[in-house]
């Protein structure tokens, strides 16, 4: 463990205050011309308007200053994970991104289909950009013709278009494994090699990956485009200390989207099921209700503020946040110790992409001082009273709210 | 040396300015009802309102949000050390504070008096808490019978209640030695044992300290209730880095209890002599008098603030505050080149206890921006030019107000 973790883990102990935390993904924004509102300052928020007046509120940079985040690097750094530590492969991250999963001691490795040339060297290394259903369909073929491999399982799954996604599940396989796409055209696939030729587990690791390639292109060699594989992210699932022993929480994760449950049970959250299609807004409030009484931490997932963000879409940003608000009082029913609601990164509708900006965090609970803002919005939380903060900074916050954190030293 | 260490030594000069840096223990409060005043906000503090008037306020995080430090960790932060990297052992922090003189080479470790059943085993392992009184009578009787083992000096005091401090004092002791206390009735106390076999220090520790537990054991054997020792937490007097090398200063201490003294010798400070009981006010006012001129920094201790704040006794901790604001005049005219007032920790009487919300600085001094703050209050000090800094970054900007650090690099 490394970071603050040694010490929160002495310190945490278990107490019976519940805490919510509610991610509105993506949630910053800007205004669309200067001067005027951004999202959060353009939504009719009643109940959020009610709330933040009762509650604390800060400035979250969810990395570093400048750093606009992926989903996983956001979250780890709400959970309390720093993401600089704690670094979560490209292989792993796609395949918990498509829903695969996981277990301690599994590799995961990105793939493009490509088209390779008579001579063997690549021709393209997209195959031209197939449809996914094209993609779903030869990843059946290969999956049907190739189980096992010296005696590891292999499992293949369909991403998107050109891309898709090999877990190798076996025993005591590496991941210092390099990468057989050369990143370039006229050149034949690389071999997979172990980074270093004493780590017997990426040797095996390499080992089944070019016998994979090889029999890929034996599988593949009546196909007039998809006719090779490149592989990259070769990664290890990441045995990351879990909240458990770091927080001393029983923690589950409400969230829709493979990606954010991956993360979260990473970081050993149960990932409760949820009814519904896309983000679930219904589903979710079921979950909560049914499962509320059963875990002292409850990570609640918003997707749609970050989505409509991607879009381009203020007006319908400014809709999802007030989609929200109308959650709201059933939320505070349910009465958390501790809510935070906040969000994993800013996507600014005007950017149509991730951010750096940081984003507000509200803070209900008790023990409260008197805080001058008044709603959640980026400028007021500019004023609160639980000031500037990082992401990680956060975790310890709700745990000491809660009650859940003794003395550091006499 | 760690952290930034290196840097302000590098840059650190001798100079004729003083800085003086008052500690309220434990000031930062909490409203007893939402929307309420704190304590520093109800106090009347006309001294300390024009002096805010004409100064730099900001919010200091002692340690990390969320973190709710022990005077220990709190102060050294405030001396500029950074407590995650410079711990100070349980042994050591009970030992000064029963204000127990301590040198460079000391070990010292916690003790319980216990109950040992005929077969040795532990049946109370706090020997049915007896009084201090009753602690006192058998340290003596202790003390008498074991004065030296294998050529190292034992000392014992107590401290209260079934707990004692055992200071050893010989050359080239460890301190990597495991604790003889089982933390459970029915088995007998454990063996000390050094962490690493190869430690000949700490393989001599622990040869004293089981001899000790046996000695101990003689010594008590008529005794009804009190029969036995469990020892714990030995560590050995810190190597910290003094304050003379790392800041360039001739630095002194003014506090009348032995925790705070303890922790100022540990950094290098001279500490002071203080005639009179408690908290000892007037004493304070003539020791920082009558020593004015001899020091360039010194570090002034009112520990009521803190406990009243731990009594919870709101109007309590009101009125200590109003009590130092009545000694401001005084000090003021010592005429003090840079004068930082702040507080180790909050100690909100809501709360009771040690809390992690943040505490106001104030910085009086030269070169000062234009601040909006007008009173040493938690909500005035959010808005202070000198922004939210860490505990452990005060002593950096003190040093840069008094003219005693160089420019870094060219």
């Amino acid at each position: 463990m490394k970071g603050i973790f040694p010490y929160l883990k002495e310190l945490s102990q278990e107490t019976k205050s519940k805490i919510l935390l509610i991610v509105l993904d993506g949630v910053g924004g800007l205004p669309e011309t200067s001067g005027g509102p951004t999202e959060l300052v353009a939504a009719k928020t009643p109940n959020l308007d009610a709330l933040a007046k009762k509650s604390a509120l800060g400035l979250l940079t969810p990395v570093y200053p400048g750093i606009a985040p992926g989903s996983g690097p956001g979250h780890l750094a709400l959970f309390g994970y720093n993401p600089f530590e704690y670094q979560v492969g490209r292989g792993i991250l796609s395949a918990i991104g498509i829903g695969v999963p996981l277990n301690q001691g599994d590799v995961a490795v990105r793939g493009n289909f490509a088209t390779l040339a008579p001579d063997d060297s690549v021709q393209d290394r997209r195959a031209n950009r197939p449809s996914t259903k094209e993609n779903n369909r030869v990843v059946n073929k290969l999956a049907a013709a190739i189980q096992r491999i010296e005696g590891v399982k292999i499992d293949i799954y369909t991403e998107s278009e050109h891309r898709f996604v090999v877990v190798l599940r076996g025993r005591d396989l590496g991941e210092a494994v390099s990468d057989t796409d050369p990143q370039a055209t006229g050149v034949p696939p690389l071999s997979a090699a172990p980074r270093e030729a004493g780590d017997t587990g990426s040797v095996k690791t390499a080992e089944v990956l070019n016998a994979f390639s090889e029999r890929a292109r034996q599988v593949l060699s009546d196909e007039p485009v998809i006719n090779g594989v490149l592989l990259r992210g070769v990664s290890a699932h990441p045995d990351f200390p879990q909240m458990q022993q770091v927080f001393k929480l029983n923690p589950a994760a409400i969230a829709s989207y493979p990606m954010y449950r991956g993360v979260a049970s990473l970081v050993g959250m149960k990932t409760l099921p949820v009814k519904g299609e896309e983000d679930a807004l219904e589903g979710k409030m079921q979950t909560l209700k049914a499962h509320w009484s059963e875990h002292d931490f409850i990570y609640l997932h918003f997707k749609k503020t970050d989505s409509t963000g991607e879009d381009g879409n203020f007006a319908e940003k400014v809709h999802k946040i007030e989609l929200f608000d109308a959650l709201l009082p059933d939320i505070l029913s349910l009465g958390p110790d501790v809510l935070a609601i906040t969000g994993d990164h800013s996507t600014p509708s005007v950017h149509k992409a991730h951010s750096w900006h940081p984003v507000p965090l509200l803070l209900a609970g008790p023990l409260l001082r008197n805080d001058p803002a008044t709603r959640f919005t980026e400028d007021e939380a500019l004023k609160g009273s639980l000031g500037q903060l990082r992401g990680i900074e956060m975790m310890p916050l709700l745990l000491a709210y809660a009650g859940k954190l003794q003395k550091y030293g006499a």
